[in-house]
């Protein structure tokens, strides 16, 4: 029987993830929670062997399935080793990215469709779906602005303007799915009030049991 | 559109495929036909990489599911850059264990279930089922007389025994599932006389187009 709760961060790149879901943990280890931190594949060693096929930049062969595939099976080893063992001991895991990416990345981003990339990761997750998913929304615009300034400088090459506006446009078909278990984040403001709305959200969910 | 015919080799170790699926594609050489003879990962890059993830020794914490969803990826991949490009010249593809090895080693040895197995397999696969499949039939008794004599010299441990029992169930129900596509070869025969059936059952196939 799982105990604990998890919870976890979605976002188009650019949206402050990261930064946002750390300092999370952070205050909510000050309010003193017991939580773990993770995202996949989260010094798992088998799950970080598989990210290392995915990623290899020899890899231009790699069919969009295969990708899809490689990314469930990470997720199932990252899950079995790290996130249940955590949930069953009662603790709140906080998971930077989670099955939603990869709807959204492989499943629009790619053009695999939505259903056909959760069917894998069914077989993958079994029935542990996050308890509640924050979502840091962005306008496209919004979010290729951020892009360019930190990644590129000036520039975006075409591709990687049109797979985020793919990516986006997944997020919104996702958080329209799964609508009662997203809180939607207003990612455009202040780092410190999304932080703080981010804050608020998770405490909505781990103070009611 | 297709145009080539696939066909697999099928059967529980001990069976004698390997044997058997490369004689048969010897004479059906001889007699002038274009045939691919393959097995998974099949020389292709990233399947090989896949492959080494799967059968590391030390990757003892590998998860059933991650091994399935592992080996769906490396089909996947094998697929897309080897069977699919022989069918699409038209080409005869002889391919030692397929689909339905999965789904009798992980759907029932490692209890994962055919149905679930089936469903990543076809996310990895989509329409490309074997037009034929040539399955080396032996009774769970000679397929452990074999190993024994091949493996293990005077044993088995009961582990591996199980397991062996489990797989050619498994296998009986994945004959029973798919009856209409499966050429079923009494392989307790003389290994002359199984490469013979096989080849007939192959010629029955290639000639009907």
């Amino acid at each position: 029987m799982r105990r604990g709760w998890f919870i976890t961060f979605e976002g188009p790149d650019g949206s402050g993830k990261t930064t946002v879901s750390t300092s999370v943990v952070e205050k909510l280890k000050e309010f003193g929670y017991e939580v773990v931190y993770t995202r996949e594949p989260g010094g798992i060693d088998i799950a970080e062997q598989i990210r290392r096929v995915i990623l290899d930049p020899k890899n231009t062969a790699m069919d969009a399935k295969t990708e899809a595939l490689l990314y469930a099976a990470s997720r199932r080893q990252h899950l079995v080793e790290k996130v249940l063992p955590a949930l069953n001991e009662g603790k709140i895991v906080i998971c930077d990215r989670f099955v939603d990416s990869s709807l959204a990345y492989q499943g629009v981003g790619r053009d695999l469709g939505i259903d056909e990339v959760y069917s894998i990761n069914r077989f993958a997750i079994e029935d542990v779906m996050p308890d509640k998913t924050i979502y840091l929304n962005l306008s496209a615009a919004e979010g290729l602005s951020r892009l360019s300034n930190r990644e590129f400088k000036d520039r975006l090459d075409q591709e990687k303007i049109d797979f985020h506006l793919k990516v986006v446009d997944g997020y919104k078909q996702v958080v329209e799915k799964y609508k009662d278990r997203m809180v939607i984040i207003d990612a455009s403001n202040e780092v410190e009030k999304v932080i703080q709305d981010a804050f608020e959200a998770v405490m909505n969910v781990v103070r009611v049991r």
